[in-house]
């Protein structure tokens, strides 16, 4: 199964990740036809901040020794703790049953989108990835492609890798969830804000084959 | 003016950093008793998403050459876009208008919550933040508190550092935005969660040590 996040505000056509992201779906569902494919678009239709009994529940989960999803219902106490479980429990289960997660990510002030953000918050349950028999991770088998795209420029030789709080953040909160970090691909297209800031010529050209190698690297990444 | 944010989604006396920012609050308008006040707090009234109108208002402010928030309403083409510099306008004015900021920032998943990555994505507008004349930031002057709660340890001596993306994140944006990096004050407690994950009494003693000299200095910070 591929599920394909989006969390760029930008909902129409001048957004670059959606752009990357619709590519790498059309190329990946063509090269599986049978496999099943789930779009959440985190722009559209926002998950719900969470509420003071989101903590609270996982705080009760932590302290049972961080039950699975299954035994979740069990340990929860009042309505506002059912609310939060409700819209929580179906982020974890997609995100469990994902073969590749596809995260469309635009940078926001040098990090995360807040949308994306708010996904994160929700679906990092106590216990909801690590398998309850074998204590192993669920997504020890996960691939997770993530398609960024950035104003600015963040790579090795700008000097300004430690701005970008974006591809290590993903990383380390991918790598906590047990993601494996040979299974992680993040593929940036940066300097994208060239048609709105004035610019040296160089960095309109920088920015396009920035762009070409984010596209080729997907396509790449969803045919392999 | 001191402008005080609460970012956890626990609404209750469980939250470390609201009860860090109240102690704070309590010192501060008791050391400036006709100092004016504000309070606002992101669980209980959260920023609303950003929708497609808010870069769309944006990119053409940034091509208008970063126009003041004051000739913002005569760039503005479309309801939606209206819509959402009414979001955003009274979250600029209070920021620019405040002497301390002080920000109650959990660590969520490494990182800060979404719901004040909310608030930075909003109030992160174009211009907003520069004098329309001196071009010079109009947070040159501001103090910003971040009073932080972590389950973990993160500090210089625990070979975690590289997995905190919430102090220097912080520091990153409200750089970007022109406060002055020794006008922020990060001041953390950590290892909150020993009452609820098993630890050794080390532990549990490094957690008080921790609480109690974040909430001196606080006091100190408070009362200077």
């Amino acid at each position: 199964m591929l599920l394909h996040i989006d969390s760029s505000a930008d909902a129409t056509a001048d957004s670059v990740t959606r752009r990357l992201t619709a590519d790498f779906a059309r190329a990946w569902r063509e090269r599986h036809p049978a496999a099943e494919y789930r779009h959440r678009d985190l722009a559209t239709a926002p998950v719900p901040p969470l509420t003071a009994a989101f903590p609270t529940l996982g705080r009760r989960v932590v302290r049972e020794g961080f039950v699975p999803p299954a035994k979740v219902p069990a340990l929860i106490e009042t309505p506002a703790e059912a609310r939060e479980w409700e819209l929580t429990l179906p982020l974890v289960t997609e995100l469990a049953a994902a073969d590749t997660v596809l995260l469309g990510v635009p940078m926001y002030n040098l990090a995360v989108p807040a949308a994306l953000k708010a996904w994160i918050d929700r679906v990092t349950f106590p216990g909801a990835f690590t398998h309850p028999d074998t204590g192993e991770s669920l997504l020890a088998g996960s691939r997770v492609v993530v398609a960024m795209a950035r104003g600015g420029a963040y790579g090795p030789d700008t000097g300004r890798t430690d701005l970008d709080f974006q591809t290590p953040y993903l990383r380390a909160w991918l790598g906590r969830l047990g993601v494996r970090q040979d299974r992680i691909h993040p593929v940036a297209a940066e300097l994208t804000r060239v048609d709105v800031l004035p610019h040296p010529a160089a960095a309109a050209a920088a920015s396009a084959t920035s762009l070409t190698r984010a596209r080729a690297t997907l396509t790449a990444l969803a045919t392999a």
